[in-house]
């Protein structure tokens, strides 16, 4: 199967076994959905579809980071779509640590079980006592005593821990490293260990969710694991979230550009369809025009970076595709809350019901600006990036 | 009791009795929190508080459009000032048209309940199959047949429609007006009247709510009231939608300013209090301060402007300040919007939590927007208007 | 002769006496206007109207700030308005600070010649080699010597030093001042003086310009002038400063405001008069139609709350008004900017040339947004103030 | 020379013989600029890097629309770029129209002279009565008359028309035509000609200019050319118009993103090298490192599109790539204006000054949002062309 034909099934799929799921799926809980999900994950299986972004040698398709952003526009459509194809966030992000950093026995007892869908996994970083942007900058600490790590710590936002077999902890375990970057460990946990504290599923933009579609707010306290839960070394936890980031970033920015064409077409067909007084349409509005070419505009200009920052991560690795990546980020996550916002504009009321995805959109994507690195942040980085090759 | 002493006693009444509601209120359903707000309802009246709005023959306080204003703005402070003090959308509207249009019979049977607070009412004006920016370009009808109407149509977003009485419903009485503005009556309908379809209270951002915090999708089929049901005559739904309008969008607007003070108070404390590296805190990041000047830039102009279209309203009446209420409402809107949306992100993820009333804002008042008319509509209108001046 | 008298003679003065003389006045050099700027001036003084601004007992009419404002606004219609009632900028300020702080020895040198549109004067501040954001950060100095300053520096952008009989001075003459704000002073220097080096007329959007109309290049190399020149008292630069910045800015401001409704008038002129295809003009179009409707907005909230900051100026003083005094600066600046902007693109290639006034709008006031402290000063320095009343 | 040495050698030309011209090259007149300009022709001519864009069967590169679109960034660094390797507006569209559609006897007499820099041309299209963004919508004329065509009319931004030693005309030669686009057609008209008169040179931003920098206003009284001058056939002028717009455009958006590069460099200089108080230095500016982010982002994004236009243009052709064309024309008219815009306030006053080359390209590319169709003409075009697949 090359590749032009994976895109066109898995467009096929989504288009056909996904999108008719709602508005229903969008309006249940976890558990209620969850069988249906389980269902279209085996039709994936099936039809040889399973995880698009994971190494041939792993049972995945071995797509390139270009590729595989290609497909993250795809499934970005429907809002389950890697879900179904086990390429969702935090999971893969946490099968690309333990492949490249996961011992063997890491890899038989959290990845395995991983790829095959068996389990989830949720990856705990974000604290709520200490600003988000600063992986070096947390809270949580692990101690070393008789072989093991003694974690303490608060973290929220911890996405998917609801439900989760294991979590991946970043936390600190050499507070006097004389690198500030060699502070940092990442550590497996099991969620089932004496001293989680599960305190509550957050309550996001009205909703708590559970399962996979919640953020947890969790404390760890005395928390025991075994030293070697530790991945790719102690003080390594800052290398390995560097590397994440740069591919994960690619996928979340190419599942917004789903999430664009789709509110597009929506507001597209509204505006032909909607009539006016003196047999006008929505469509004959110059406003309307106006926001319609902008957001093609944009919506383009948005997937020629990320396409860029993408090859450049295939050619010469995400380090060097660090001013790149920054400018995805934040450029991209205000075409696409423009692009909704316009969108939700041009269906007038319609697009405040839940009768659309698009008022689903606009609550759950308005984290785009923040997670990963609030927009301001990259902003700043870039631009010290930038200036730093014109001081002499 | 002067204005500055209703003031003063409002915005303690907002502080000390609805704003340590939250969060509870807001994540509990209609039927939960009604006990509550009755209680705080006998409150205001106990206070000599009870509809500031209302002029004093009919028991209020009889406040100007621009001191009621201010005191929407207090108010807005809550998303339950409003209703604690009988003030709120839709029944204020339409105990304005029942004092100016109502018969003594129907002022009886309908405005000294609403009055009272014994009984809610709605608006049913918008429907799904038509642009809701135009009055007289509706499909739902009313032919007169043996002393009677008989009620056609199909209507949404009538607010508040799940509990209340009675509906004030605009439709088209004479679809062969030679007046476009004289098609269209107001017409008092009890809801239990036979024929009506309940449809659906409407999921809106996530949403289906009941009671006042609904709104319903409705058919009218067959539906018949007596003549005189009819507010103000028949044909004059028009003008009696235009005069309510005005006044309506001054309470509108300053309750906008309300929430975007409250926006802006915990964007400021959340500068002052989260601590970045270096013992910095967010109130030193340029950005930030850039946000908090622009804000209050615009909420002061904001403010100015409804209190100058307020003044004019009081001074010359509501046609004469048409173009100064189109301004507002769309200026605002997009104040309103703006200062929420950066107070979101100051605060970082807590931001998209329901943890602070902040999240609750940026879902609610979207439809800000686009309700009584959208902002486009009102940039149009009001370019026409000012046009029409430089013709020869 | 009442305010209101007052406005309509100087409206009708403009009008018929300043406008008329576009293009003409735009395209020639100051040398070749100023005979017929002379001319009008006599005329301003035959009907009563000359220094609108300035205290009775020195000969002017003794207007407010509130009422000045509304003046300004009137003049800015004209490039030519506030130097033909002799209340322009460097010279209002100017006076100003001789009425308050000069002694009977100054105000007979250089005030009451000035006040009689005798001579003109200028004030050197800015410096090309520090940032002209902070008044205390200076390099020209002051050293005391046998009962003279002597002084050394250079400045730029001294506006109408070519051609002025003496300039007001911002320089250090107490270095070592415990207190930075008791660095600076303000001396008279006149410009005939040994050692004052003239550089260039600084070439300012392609123009050089001179007499008023020129931002000089200068050097002080050990310049003398007796200690008894200077203002106010030695240390108090800064102070007198601030005292002169708050009122300057209202005139400022509304001067702006007069470009803006001048710019308004000419795009809606320009809206109903240009013909497209298919006999519709460009006034049918709904993105012109946005802009009039923008436009008239931010034009209405600018002006409401620069009157909002004089009201508060006259009844507060300038000191408590600093807060609203930086709203306006830079809120006006960017609705100046803005409305120039979109006049200059309904009038499409006719908006690049200079057969309208936009072009040179255009170039012109991109100053507004740099100078009396750039936007971006004000902004923090805004948000600052506000913070600091959120601090424990 | 492969393409790679090419572009080296051609950055070295702009950095070594261009760049040092200025400012004296932007503060002097045509007449006094062009002998340098021809001494630098001469060189570039010597380096055999001359005529980039033509085929080399006429003596260029033969450099395709991608290739030529990286030079015109190169070229567009400096603003005599284009014209000293002969590939500037409007002549170098004057060839292409030329080679595509000339007779051999058109090519004799124009075509290569012009090719060889011995003489320059201007295309005559604009006219001030209509409104320019329909090429058929025009009031220029010509009837058919004993073997000539006989020509009246009124044209206005005749770039280039005063030295010019021909103009390609466009007009109405078949008002009749049914299909409208059959209208129009391109006549070659020498300027020598009896009956032009030659109105003036159109002051723009305040400077009047001569020669290849001027924009001419002229009128046809009479014009009698043979039917021979007409370009591909009496009728077909809105068909090449056609052709020659879509790389024109490519080039022109390409000079732009030499310009952005430019002011970004000057932008970034400033930051690192302007110091504030506490040894701090603009590039400390959280708001400054937003501008550079957000330039850099705009930038790369811009000039992605460009090339994504390129590509297509050179394997589908510009009749498929019309809607990337009109995404180019506006979205990097509108990053080239915020680039300027903010590497000016970055400089402060120093930015309004002619010191450095920001202060010309504000007011010389202000016209990038109104010629070759003003931006809201292309969203309105673009929009439609959209909405067209949307309709059933």
């Amino acid at each position: 199967m090359n590749f032009d034909d994976i895109k066109i099934r898995i467009k096929a799929f989504v288009k056909e076994e996904l999108v008719p799921l709602e508005p229903w799926i969008l309006n249940c809980s976890w558990d209620e959905k969850l069988p249906k999900l389980n269902e279209k994950r085996q039709k994936v299986k099936d039809r040889g579809l399973w995880l698009p972004q994971i190494p041939k040698e792993y049972g995945g398709l071995g797509l390139s980071n270009t590729q595989h952003g290609e497909i993250s526009e795809i499934l970005g459509a429907s809002p389950y779509g890697h879900y179904c194809f086990n390429c969702q966030a935090p999971d893969a992000g946490n099968m690309e640590i333990l492949i490249e950093f996961g011992t063997k026995d890491q890899k038989e007892a959290y990845l395995y079980p991983l790829l095959a869908g068996d389990i989830r996994s949720c990856f705990a970083m974000t604290e709520p006592d200490f600003a988000g942007s600063n992986p070096v900058n947390m809270g949580t600490m692990a101690f070393k005593k008789d072989g093991n790590y003694i974690i303490n710590g608060h973290k929220w936002f911890t996405t998917g821990f609801d439900g989760a077999t294991f979590a991946i902890v970043m936390l600190v375990t050499n507070p006097e490293a004389s690198e500030p970057h060699k502070k940092a460990s990442q550590i497996i946990v099991p969620t089932n260990n004496t001293g989680i504290d599960f305190i509550r599923n957050i309550p996001v933009m009205g909703h708590t969710g559970n399962g996979w579609e919640s953020h947890s707010e969790i404390k760890f306290q005395n928390v025991k694991v075994p030293l070697t839960n530790v991945l790719g070394g102690d003080g390594e936890g800052f290398t390995i979230a560097q590397k994440r980031l740069g591919p994960g970033r690619i996928h979340h920015c190419m599942r917004w550009m789903g999430i664009c064409e789709r509110s597009f077409d929506l507001m597209c067909q509204r505006a032909v369809s909607r009539e006016l007084a003196h047999s006008k349409t929505l469509a004959d509005k110059q406003t309307v025009q106006n926001w319609i070419a902008e957001s093609r505009a944009e919506i383009n200009a948005a997937r020629l970076l990320i396409q860029d920052a993408a090859h450049k991560i295939d050619s010469q690795g995400a380090y060097k595709t660090r001013k790149e990546i920054s400018i995805i980020k934040f450029y991209c996550a205000n075409v696409l809350q423009k692009v909704v916002d316009r969108a939700i504009q041009v269906h007038g009321a319609l697009g405040l019901t839940d009768d659309t995805i698009l008022a689903f959109y606009y609550r759950q994507e308005r984290a785009a600006r923040i997670y990963d690195g609030a927009d301001e942040v990259h902003m700043s980085s870039l631009a010290r990036q930038i200036l730093k090759e014109y001081r002499i």
